[in-house]
């Protein structure tokens, strides 16, 4: 039997409880035997509360501890536990493998979603980004990744960064257009909703096709008579920005001018 | 019976095509009873040849002739309609309603989806922006509409142009950055299909939330040393330019600075 521990009570921590007493029922041979949360009670509707501590001198043995607290707590949390020589992760996309303390042996078990609290998610569909230090750690690592996602990849701390890099593109900026787009049509009368079954379509496509092949519009058919209306349309300074510069950008194929 | 002719043979025209020929399957009282293509041929898998003509003197007598050929082609197409009085509407998002030739009632079929060759659509999911210069010829434009499409709504001309500019944030620009997010992965060794689920989830968020309440990451949280780690990473002028020019936005809520 494989024993976990979780420690944190935020987002990342409650999908992480939920997967693992799902792997739990499945008799996959894991059990999620303890969790920490600073607040013990707010984890009472997940797990039954004896099974939570808020005492790091109460930590029980384990194989695994996965330290799902916020960025900048990592670095303390790791340093707060009593024991030694045992395998510890954090969940984190920026913070490196070695920022954990040096007293464990260092892990890094990645979740690669957009989590909120009380979302329901299917853990087994979310990309694990996993790292160890050596390879029977990476195996126990590997283990527990399998039996709660089908997509459990080893990512080590310099792709981590690219990947979260890539990911402020892909989906922080992308989200952030979408409230580019939300304004325009507010300050026009159009009702936003008009566009979302477009956005999905968008994003559905580069499943299937490279994002590149799949680039639509006036900057990509160089069409300067639309290209040069939209900025005449466009009042507002900051928007301006961003509609040259991303025009700019795809005309030049997202390289360097 | 309402009769229809399609002007065109392109992506949109085919799949207006497929549209108007299930809404005949279904007796719903209408009729594609002719297509206009410069090369017929490039019908023949489409409908029966002898319904396609490319002599603009042999079109027959129609409720709605729908002129769905490249925006820079709208003009000359409908000054070439030997008739007059009668309703014609383009399918672009961005050419005004004005543009059609002075000869024939004015109006605007504008199906908001990004279309492809070949690739399969439900076109009842599709918004369609209707717009005529009256009610009468709007009636008749909004009762083929609601045929082929569950999301025909009333759009003039300034709507419609808001909308182009804001699709061109959601969608163009969107597609852009995963471009740039699959670029940072292939530099990287990442496989870009990591981060495919959160490019999904993001799009599907905005459908339930505000993307303002949506917006997630390093600038939303003002988490200046992810910012600054992130922008050490990244090598190229072009993506760096982006960054901090969507980073800045984000920051000030996608407002003038
Ligand atoms: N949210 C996501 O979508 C997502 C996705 C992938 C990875 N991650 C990563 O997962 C980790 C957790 O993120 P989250 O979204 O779950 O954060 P969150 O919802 O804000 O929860 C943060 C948790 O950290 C605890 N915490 C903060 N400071 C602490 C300290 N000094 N000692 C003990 N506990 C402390 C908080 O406890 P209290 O409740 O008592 O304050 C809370 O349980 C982060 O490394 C994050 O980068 C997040
Ligand atoms: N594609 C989309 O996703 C989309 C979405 C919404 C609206 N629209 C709008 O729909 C319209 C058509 O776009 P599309 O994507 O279908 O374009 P497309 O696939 O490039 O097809 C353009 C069509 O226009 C014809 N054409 C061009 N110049 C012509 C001329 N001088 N005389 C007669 N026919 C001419 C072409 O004929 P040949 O094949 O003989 O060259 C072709 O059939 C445009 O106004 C566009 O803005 C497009």
């Amino acid at each position: 039997m494989v024993k976990v521990i979780v420690i944190g009570s935020g987002n990342v921590a409650q999908h992480l409880i939920t997967a693992f007493q799902n792997a739990e029922k499945n008799e996959s041979g894991i059990s999620l035997i303890q969790v920490f949360a600073r607040k013990r009670e707010s984890l009472a509707a997940l797990i039954p509360i004896q099974k939570v501590t808020n005492q790091f001198s109460e930590l029980l043995e384990a194989d695994l501890y996965i330290i799902a607290v916020s960025d900048d707590a990592i670095e303390s949390v790791s340093s707060e536990l009593l024991f030694k020589n045992r395998l510890v992760a954090h969940t984190s996309g920026s913070v490196p493998l070695t920022l954990l303390n040096n007293n464990n042996r260092k892990a890094v078990f990645y979740p690669l979603q957009s989590f909120t609290k009380g979302a329901a998610v299917d853990f087994k569909t979310i990309p694990l980004c996993l790292e160890a230090e050596n390879s029977i750690d990476f195996q126990m690592l590997s283990k527990v990744g399998k039996l709660i996602s089908d997509h459990a990849t080893a990512i080590n701390s310099q792709q981590r960064k690219a990947l979260h890099v890539a990911a402020v593109f892909a989906n922080n900026f992308s989200n952030h257009l979408y409230q580019i787009a939300n304004d325009i049509c507010k300050e026009n009368q159009v009702p936003f909703s008009i566009l979302k079954p477009l956005i999905q379509e968008t994003a559905k496509k580069i499943v299937a096709i490279d994002p590149e092949q799949a680039q639509t519009g006036p900057a990509k058919r160089n069409d300067q008579i639309t290209i040069d209306a939209h900025e005449a349309f466009i009042k507002d300074d900051n928007q301006l920005k961003i509609y040259k510069l991303l025009t700019q950008s795809i005309q030049h194929n997202g390289k360097k001018l």
